[in-house]
């Protein structure tokens, strides 16, 4: 089993960027975790981040195109705004769970509402990083 | 460690209603999978549901009396509509993860905003029954 | 046949309460007038009366494991802000027709909109206590 | 006694149309029904159909020249916009009940509010065209 | 000089209708005197009054032909909603005054907004039946 | 019989002020006019401006306790914010029409509301400064 | 084949009425155009015009009755208004094109949103009469 | 004379809920000072709590049955959602007076808007625990 | 201890303005009472009323360089649209309490909402002209 | 003659997504069919496909720059967001046409708005793929 | 070259006011400055403050009629709400910068428009009291 | 000290679009005169252009890695739609000053509101490419 766990714009910046929401660990240093969580359940996880929304549509066709398992996707501030990604979600047979680190119903009203979240199966949000391993589980495990 | 695991109106017919939306798995389906989790982890579980929203403020005022260490919380139709039981949490220093089996953004769009988010760590909804496995871990283990 | 009459908030207080709005005729007058009816074609109804939410709920649960005709819901305030009561009615398989005395049209802009109907076969309002026995006929007779 | 049972756009068409939201009975089965049930509470009734809004204001104002008891009056698609006849309604002295054969409830939001219910006696929707019957009974016997 | 006085649905009834919002002379008095106004003033007044929307797009396109000095448009409810309307006066270059014999900002909201009265050179509302008066002066004699 | 005449903020430009709107007489031309046709009713005017809220409310006051036939006004801008105006002509006896020279429903549509003109007889706009002539008649002389 | 060109309110006036928006070309000019097209085709076109909203339901009704292969429909105004029409286009199986010879996303924004698209195959604006020769083509041959 | 104080939910944990908003004071110190000022103008209170809505709808219409002065009601968050709470103070004559402990307007936007306030009488907010006494006042001495 | 009771536009009409809404006791009346009520707590009252927003406004700064004890204002219908006298609150350390003679949430819908609340201490409304005795109170005594 | 055909994000996966909403076509199979009916026009089509918006910018400023007739644009699910392309369409005189292959209208809520469509010439939209044929007769032949 | 350079509500109390939005900069000391930069460049500030809304119409009429070469305007919190003001920069040729110590960005939501923008030639925001020099600059030098 | 200066989509154009609103000055011609400026300040300013919105977030990233002294940002279109930006602005240290060359407040509604602005420091606009100079003067000199 494959999943690919994809991060958004600025969660580049994570551990550098706004400790007091996010936290100061990296994306490097979750995926080392989820990279062992998936090596003691017999999987591989692609780890990708990027800040452009057409690059993050080709890596889902991609996923698909693969036969992934799954996708884990921290979609960022696209989240609120992608429409496209939306399209890119509904346009594969691959199932997504969308996750964010911290959570969005306590911060700025816009950040209330996901664009993604009826193409989903489901959400995780709020339980800071750990969610990522959450969503990891959910597909390989439960 | 003890978790109170609290439910909402309807979720006792879970099951019973809507299986094309809620499986047909019950709420004692449920509960005896997540003492088997919390055992497993050297925790006990209280397991409680009712339809009556005073009764849920009751509950939670009770679990921070008992020094709980969690609520796992499925609140079912009272999510969007109850600032009563938002208080109440608020009114707790028990942290409480909301879950909700369903993915609620892909039904009519009064469930798409919870009243109670804002004042939870966090948020799972749309992985089923397995959701409230999930918060269990995070708060016992991770 | 047997029909559950179902009133909810303030309701017992009919005929004591605005009878600008609602008239001088209590529930008590409309129970003896109802039972007259069902007998008259061969049927039997419970009557009931709660300000408790919960309460209301439960006694939805019931009529299905009762395998009751249909209920007749007069829902009170709480038409046009209860999600819990709309998941309960979708939760069961028994028919239900939504009552109201007055027609609640003509009346302040929130009391427009009901939560329930969609979820109800149908809905009558505006004509007076006479509406619980149209509801009974379409139920029992036609 | 004497009642004008209304119809508005595209009723003619009942039947015909749409069948698994209006069942397949005709205007004129129901027209039938309707006559032996007032026949049998000796009044009569003056049943119409029109597609033309205009048409529709005149014979309201028609009703009140002819001091007729009441109108069931079933407005087809103008219930949702037109101000017209809610201004006819207003400006007769004959009573006028709203009848509509689906749940309005159910359908797209748009169909969710009237313009006209403000000034009717009430309104019964989603018992089939058996709302009909009930309200020439409000009107002739109750 | 010539002009159209057109009047739209329901004011048949003036006279007859909510004589507390319109009081109780008829649209034929309101005839009455604007024929002598006009004759004082060496000109002439053609008075309609129409139930129906189309009717009424008709004869403003007909004013057009006949070359008319100016419209005064007692628009009844349709100034509400008919975007028709608007677009019949849009396609005229004959000048329309609306006239509004109530003060339709002390009635319900969805009165208080025209959809003509941006495509009119002006509005007079409130001034009973003397509102046609002052918009025939206008048009005449200023 | 004596009129006031009141003229709100930026009326003082008048004639100065975006004349393609407004066109180029200015108050003191309304003024001379409005002057001659209240002598020749046999009444008086007294007419003034002022860009001051606090100063208008004054005025409105002084005319009830001058026991004035009526208060034409405007409002210029302060008809679409000022509720202390509103209530200033609630708090009198004295009727006021409302006069816009020109049309406000053609322009933003922050202008298409008036905040005042539920309290006042009624509402003449877009008939240039004609529409003061013809509020001074409806008072006067009809 | 054949199809009916169906013409909404103030078409009638199409070259006559503001022909910086329509263009100098008559309705008759695209009729004969369009009979051109359909002839080459081996087809009919059976071409109307109404500012009566229940004649244009009354019409669609009959499309139905008589068979014809699809109906193009320019509906003026009521685009934005009718419910009924709506309901005339979901009544019958004969399928629809909506064509508007303006760009309604450049007018106003009351104008941006159409009642009838949902019910209609699509629709084509801002093409000038040409859009009438594009629909057809659809229908006929594509 | 006789007063209710009624306190809706999670008001049971004043003193212990977020000082920084409620202060330190427990209900029970709020039923002392009260008890003692009602005594010293001759008075009775009856002080009660309770975190369900229908039980506090019953407690209002004891109230109108036992023909108390008034009642002093913090509705907590029911405040804001409770319509049914609402119909109860419209139901009895029995007069009542809305106090919140913080200033409701400094907080969350829905914490904004009361559904009670229009069938109260008036509304104290934000002058701390002192607003009860100063509705105890109001009833007993002024 | 000294306090600036502030009064706006239109309170000086008190007594003579909607008796009904406001009662027939003047704003002198008013000053009487208070005064005695402030000398029989050992402090002073400086009692002012002005129409003039920038007055209040500018009052206000003064209260601040003179060290008063507390500001009781009501500010008539500048409390639902004046940022600017929110901002003279939010510039003084001089507390205020907002009071309202009449319960503003019976009346019109833009009176429900205060621009001023979230900068004053709390508000008192409905109370009658009792809700300055109870603010003076709270800020002498209590 | 020289068209630009330029699709949006997904576009690519035309044919394996959702086939239900957009048939089997692929995007390979439209651009064949194009390419021919230029051809036998005399005219060339440049047909190009890109997730990225940036990406969909340049193009449309190639498309000036090389003096194109015209663009086909489908643009996905930027038509719903993309201000930036509205602007690009907006600072290039080539003119534009926007096509969708389903219905807009037929879709949820936020897909029935394109912030693209007031820039562009016309809109054809729920024609299938056909759509595309009919806007470059538009351009090339009409 | 002349600038009037004017404060609106509640600058006067600039330094003392809020001091962690604002600075502890006095006005005083924003003109010292500013006169010292305008003589630099040969020209002639006129500072001005009021609190009245009428008293800045009126200067802005003065500023035409003097022939200014520009305003540089910081409304404070009439910003927002004023539409006379608006007028008045409308009804002069004269042009005018609105300037914003704070960033209005970053604060409640009601300050976020303004009602002035669209009149004036341009907005500085959030660039402390520089933004007074920068705005003369424009005027003056660039 | 080193600033960057970064623009939007389609500035590219600046020059050839739409020249009544953005004049024809190109892009270049404002980088020169920055250039001077900064360099006769001592400094150095990096110039960019993107109309990929992740490239931009990608040199917002960056300009922080450099530790340059400021941005002066000029979002184009993205200013209105991209959380995705904001949420880079608010990831570095670095302040950033939104410039736009036109008054955005007298264009499309959607214009009027920044989704950046509340995490940059100010906002300049409507004051021509000059908005540049101005802000790069508060950067490195004031």
């Amino acid at each position: 089993m494959r999943l690919l766990v994809l991060n958004g714009p600025n969660l580049n910046r994570l551990g550098k960027r706004e400790p007091e929401i996010y936290g100061t660990e990296t994306l490097a240093d979750v995926e080392v975790r989820l990279q062992a969580l998936a090596a003691s359940l017999q999987s591989e996880i692609d780890f990708r981040q990027s800040n452009h929304e057409g690059q993050l549509i080709d890596w889902i066709h991609e996923a698909e195109d693969q036969q992934m398992t799954g996708i884990v996707f921290n979609p960022g501030a696209y989240t609120h705004t992608s429409v496209a990604l939306r399209d890119a979600i509904a346009s594969v047979t691959v199932p997504v769970i969308e996750v964010h680190i911290s959570n969005i119903h306590k911060r700025e009203s816009f950040r209330h509402h996901s664009m993604l979240a009826a193409e989903c199966v489901g959400q995780i949000c709020g339980l800071g990083t750990i969610g990522y391993d959450l969503a990891v589980r959910k597909f390989l495990q439960q």
